[in-house]
């Protein structure tokens, strides 16, 4: 799923150019490309299927060489992820109809790369009995920006069922979670059959199955593109999470800890960055006096001096320049916002 | 006096383009041009002489049409202010012996122009008369970072006898200075005959006094810029203030309170800026969001978005970006340092 516009990496995320295909750590990688090599020793680029945005369809191709030009699908309009989960499941079903699909977004963080192979062969095996899997990450922290699943009875080696779904909770109740050592993040990384989730979204979002069903009847004909474009943005808008994964029976956990981020906002680049001494992950060229605990990106050759600073994000696109307090890097996609409504589509 | 490098505006300012060339409150005008426009209602343009780099002497020409470019006068090496006057003074009492200088800053601030006109009229009259005289501000605050001057009896209308100069004082002493009513802020700005401060020199700085005899007899001869060149750079790098103003007698002291800055910094910048509701003094192109009291300069067409940041300095030059804490704004200095002793001259 390589959909989104990362709007909380403004002015470093754009719409043309959104957070899957940049580096925000250092590490020398793109996120999408990084997603895609931790999967390839377990699925073969042939089997790698993105479901992205028109707008960044070509730079998503450029950056997975080895993802057959065929396998990156371009949404007409970003309908949220179970019509996007849905599509990718006629097109799997239509090459094996017992495949499993790995559903995983395009801009998340792995540390451990070994353990997240491990994890993921637990995951296939669990979805190949029929059953919806999701990996639910053991909990580091009270976080309350993520959802919490409540995993139940062991089903098999390695996976738990799940007894509900929860939104994000306050911070008492994530504190009450995080004691209780029952309770795990809602990673949005999910192993299911194609048939097994198409069974799912016939019963439970009827209409985005009825829109789905005209497209399942194009596919492979020539008006598989033409009719993608006219029912695709029709299609309810809506999670799998909240269409599907709240409501459904039987869905299994794998509870993880392979060192995963969603990369959820500067600060948590930050946290992932290589740091020096100060705390300060800084843009190549800068000089850092009396200042801690900042991320700084600028052009190559742009030299950043920083001044009694601690706790700043600072971000320079060279047309666009963000400072902000890192413990305030969630509100950057207020400055998006503001952007959009005063009509500077230009800066998105 | 316009050969200064302003490192505490760096990367506004730069030894090519320094703070006397800016307009850093967004007044529409460079601080040198307003120097000059203050001055000409009472002193021709072609009777004001300016001394400053080599570096800048076209730019400084450009700024100034209407005085003659033979005014504007290159020094070889900045020697600091007491070389820089003894110059002046050699040229302007060529042109009249009896001549009263006004020495002038050309990066000091002024609000109010109709008074500071009035006082120049009082300080010239007194100056007239033989004595050395310097405008006092009257200090709206305990400043540390000023010399201090006291002042003792009425020596004439508005004119008062300048009983001892001293340094910069404690912050105690500060207070006491202010509470007394008889301190006054040393601003540096100076007015004598040139045969008076020529003479003060020959008393207090003999070895200067010689160089400049040198100089002297060379002025208006084919061989005036040789040995300038020659000269110059090797005379006493030594202030008006501690060379002669803190040991001379006779010095009077015009009181004075016209809205005087020296713009030491950035944050004295932002204070005499235009600020919206918020307290920022932004770039024309912005979105503030839960920000106050900032000062933000980039290039035109740049947009600058800010996230819970209070009290900051920004000033991007394209090449080059500063991000200070406002209270410390006057370390920016300590960044120029940094980038001299490591090779970076390109950003000086």
């Amino acid at each position: 799923m390589a959909g989104g516009i990362g709007s909380r990496f403004w002015p470093a995320s754009r719409s043309s150019h959104p957070k899957q295909l940049l580096d925000l750590t250092g590490s020398g990688q793109t996120m999408i490309a990084a997603t895609v090599a931790r999967l390839t020793p377990l699925i073969p680029p042939q089997q790698v299927f993105v479901i992205t945005s028109q707008k960044i369809r070509d730079a998503v191709s450029q950056e997975l060489p080895d993802v057959p030009g065929a396998n990156i699908i371009a949404e007409p309009a970003g309908r949220n992820t179970a019509p996007c989960i849905g599509l990718a499941a006629l097109i799997i079903r239509r090459i094996h109809p017992e495949a499993v699909m790995a559903v995983m977004p395009s801009d998340h963080l792995v540390k451990d790369i070994p353990s997240f192979q491990r994890a993921m062969t637990v995951g296939i095996r669990a979805a190949a009995g029929g059953n919806l899997v999701t990996f639910g990450i053991r909990p580091s922290s009270p976080e309350t920006g993520f959802g919490y699943i409540e995993t139940g009875d062991e089903a098999a080696p390695g996976v738990r069922t799940a007894v509900r779904f929860v939104e994000k909770p306050s911070l008492e109740l994530a504190q009450t979670y995080l004691r209780s050592g029952n309770f795990v993040w809602n990673s949005g990384m999910f192993f299911f059959k194609a048939t097994a989730i198409l069974n799912e979204i016939q019963q439970r979002l009827p209409e985005l199955f009825q829109g789905l069903s005209i497209i399942d009847q194009a596919i492979g004909t020539p008006e598989e593109a033409a009719v993608i474009a006219a029912v695709f943005p029709t299609l309810p808008s809506v999670s799998i999470d909240y269409g599907i994964m709240e409501k459904a029976d039987g869905i299994h956990c794998v509870p993880v800890d392979f060192g995963w981020s969603d990369l959820g906002s500067f600060e948590a680049a930050w946290d992932r960055s290589e740091k020096n001494a100060q705390g300060n992950a800084l843009a190549k060229e800068h000089i850092a006096i009396d200042s801690h605990n900042c991320f700084v990106r600028a052009p190559a050759g742009k030299i950043v001096a920083l001044v009694g600073l601690d706790d700043v994000v600072v971000v320079d696109t060279g047309d666009a320049l963000l400072i902000c307090r890192k413990d305030r890097a969630q509100d950057v996609r207020h400055v998006v916002s503001a952007l959009a409504s005063s009509g500077r589509d230009d800066l998105l």
